[in-house]
């Protein structure tokens, strides 16, 4: 079985990353999520990596706040792609998540996206858009998914546009 | 064929990116290397991004500097995973690349590596871990290369270590 | 017909971007406004631009937060001026987006104002402002309006100012 | 006789102003530039505005780096189009400038470009974009200048690309 | 008569400069307090530092957000000291005031204090330490206050402080 | 007797460094907790310092927001090692605070640090691992908080976790 | 005899606080520049300023880097005005010193220039206004500089300017 | 045996902890240093850890760039003191290092000292200043120190210093 990982760094993410497990449920797409801290459960972290792995996870997804090494934590014990989502509310509106997630160092990559409930999204397309490379049934869903997001740019515009 | 495609939205943008190319060279990954702008030659990006895909491009990395909206760009017009490389040298020390390259809206992904020199290599790095889902003989030269980069922390060590 | 195109990439900016609407009413200027984004809607965007210059936007103004590439894919499809406003919301309270707007690379400009509500009244004076140079009467309100605007600021110091 | 004004607040700006001047050159549009500072010669600076839109000037550039108060100056004295060059140099790598240039309050725009050298040619362009609404010549020139500039990025390309 | 003239570019400003006049009202020094924009009101800002300097001033307070170009205008119109208090709203939390306050070109200073309350408190000190060199019963008045201040501390730390 | 000091800015810093004290409380260690400035009271805050030092006061923990000198003041007084906790609400949500109290001079360190109540609550585990070195029983706890941590990371997932 | 006082916190800051004492010989106006730390020499610091007070210090100039506490350490010591240069060199491009100099407490005021060399010229500047308040020769001096100032810009522009 | 522990995480960060290294050579206290990194020798790192530990480790130095994991890494792993010196070059002039660094969550803190060299020298006096608090020899050692520092400050002055 495929599916993509979700690890949280802490409960108070889970607001936020519940948006990132929505877009797996809308797509139909495997997904598992807990919570497991970088700092405060190593163990359980790195075991729960080599487990999911193991059992089938393709994908991992890490959100943290503040000094945010979670992603950097799996993408060292992980040759599996890991996704970064950086939690607002630490410092400089969110830049101390971002730049710890972002500026790993060469040979270590997370792949990182917006911050917040932007990010918490875009984190489950990036990674339905690995998967979809060998599954062309969630590729041609997520194409399809482009011609709903453009219609509802439309049906938005109708609400105010004024055109001459 | 499958193969990653790198775009770099400027040519002084090369000097960097071609450690892109080398980290492909380096693990006999196949890629493509041009130049195009998402301002400046707009159908060309649009043509090309369509060409490789047909030809067998599985993921697009893309590096561009100051309003850096080349993965972007890329990101709105394939459902494949793109990843984006922000330069410096524009304002910031990099951030109005890094902020325009990370910050995209929900839906339309860009996985976003480090700055510069580490990003390029990254950018590499995380399209590998990508085809390796796949790529089981990828995969295994990921993980060795993970024995490699620990050896050389060590051999690196201990040119300078003092140990009582 | 002359007239001025507002372009917006979220149905959340129109809040803000009502006051540049409302100004153009103010002062009796032709407006469109539609809601259209880079990402989301790049072909309608591209359409958009195109029929609108050929019934006569003389200038295009874009509204977008976070990677906000409006304004950019504006000014890679048209000749005619582009202005774009940056919207808060995003990241380092609203730097992403104002970067992302105006660092621009050589030959594609887009000429950028402040963050938000200013910036969406500014973003339609300054269009005007470029209209009135071959709008004499346009040109007229405009000197009277800073006359109106400089009364405005006695009238409000009236109320708390203390002259010995 | 039309023409486009640049001012810039320091003999140092001229190294990337020249830039500016050269793009008019190279589409051979008319144009004035002088130093003159906001601060250190507010009434030359103030005479000069009112004498060159006598003379015809119908856009106005203006460069300053640092608390860079001159574009807003021009803004309070004229009301033609002025559009800010923000200078590097001074503090956060020219954030400062570009925060003086862009910030300006409701009713009082700038249409501010990038940083540095890039803004100093966007300006020009800026300009002539808005020259061009009424000088169709203009335009036109403008318009090829969009194939140079997409043929300069296929040649650049052809220097490093490789494709499979 | 010597007094302090405090000029505040929008009446937005009033509900923290008011901290300002009220620090002069407890030590019991003079001071005007007007509103007047170094953009929307060029003349009257002119005009009133004049008569100001004539009736008396010797020191004078501006208060301004976003790009503010307030202290910088009256810096270039006198050579009487000029204190600049940014407000914050604009961007970065306040720093787009704060660097277009401070970072004034050489032979032009602005003495800069902190963002909002503090600084509208903080600009009324110095004022009345800058008048207290040539007035010794308001200089008696300051150390005193330092006493007041101290004391204050105390008093504040009595409610919860903890001693073994 | 062996304790810890914790010296508060001014009152309003109690709010967030309640939460340091709470931490001693929970772990069973001595703390004195008083408010003194380095500059409202620097003398009190002198004369604490060495008073405390003399009582048995073996790490000194100094919170303060904006300029915040006061972890700097302590620094230079005593060559017990001082903690510094930046307070947010300054400039720049909290970097005024953060680069304040961590930039120190070489010879002069402060452990600084996360902003706000993370950051009171490490100050007091940094100062209780500082005396743990010579107390093998707070030693143990410290360990054993370790446990207790790793624990409720396990039981936070469980409310939220998805597994396959 | 009145002078102004100029304390550097390092012997480094001296290349740039040279152009301090310049500007100060330039106009003839006494002044003392000695280098004393805040964290280093306390104890020098502030006998110093006791000493020069006593002798006639009318301004204090603090010119330091970094987490830079020196002109908040003057602050708190004497009731004369406190003039402060942040250094660059530290973090931010200079930011770290900035936010350390303008963002006093209430009560406690720092009048801060602009970052560097402009700064330090701008701090000799202010405390030549100051001191002019009560010297109508010093302010003399000051209001034929601007004339000077004011040509010297014409005579920079004659080299470059292009008029049509 | 007592000593203190410095990890670096890449050989390009020797150049700056040579300084820390040389500061406790000067002092005669035991160290040792290695190069281990949090990412690429994740192992080695806990290895030696645990090792040095039981070897008599007392506080721990981590010195990293951009997402600066390694002090965050070693605070997971042990309940000594954590130090650590963030390094400049990533982004934003060294500021992913220093939020990567200082903005632990909740309960593993890391004492973060400045950016670069002068955080190389202070993490070794803070270091040094932990050791003292059960070193009567040390403590004395850091005493004089204070002396020799106020000294050099001295010297430094005699060079430039003028006094009335």
């Amino acid at each position: 079985m495929n599916f993509v990982s979700i690890i949280m760094g802490s409960k108070s993410d889970y607001e936020i990353m519940k948006h990132c497990a929505d877009t797996f449920e809308k797509f139909n797409v495997n997904y598992e999520i807990i919570i497991s801290s970088a700092h405060r459960s190593p163990v359980r972290t790195k075991n729960y990596i080599k487990e999911a792995e193991e059992k089938g996870a393709k994908v991992f997804i890490a959100a943290a706040g503040m000094a945010a090494h979670l992603a950097g934590a799996l993408a060292a014990t992980t040759t599996k792609p890991v996704l970064g989502v950086p939690m607002k509310g630490g410092a400089m509106d969110g830049m101390d998540a971002m730049l710890s997630t972002v500026q790993m160092p060469a040979g270590m990559p997370v792949g990182t996206v917006a911050l917040g409930r932007s990010g918490a999204i875009n984190a489950a397309y990036l990674a339905m858009q690995i998967l979809a490379i060998s599954d062309s049934e969630l590729a041609v869903k997520l194409k399809e998914d482009r011609i709903v997001q453009a219609k509802k740019v439309e049906t938005d515009s109708k609400e105010i546009e004024v055109i001459l």
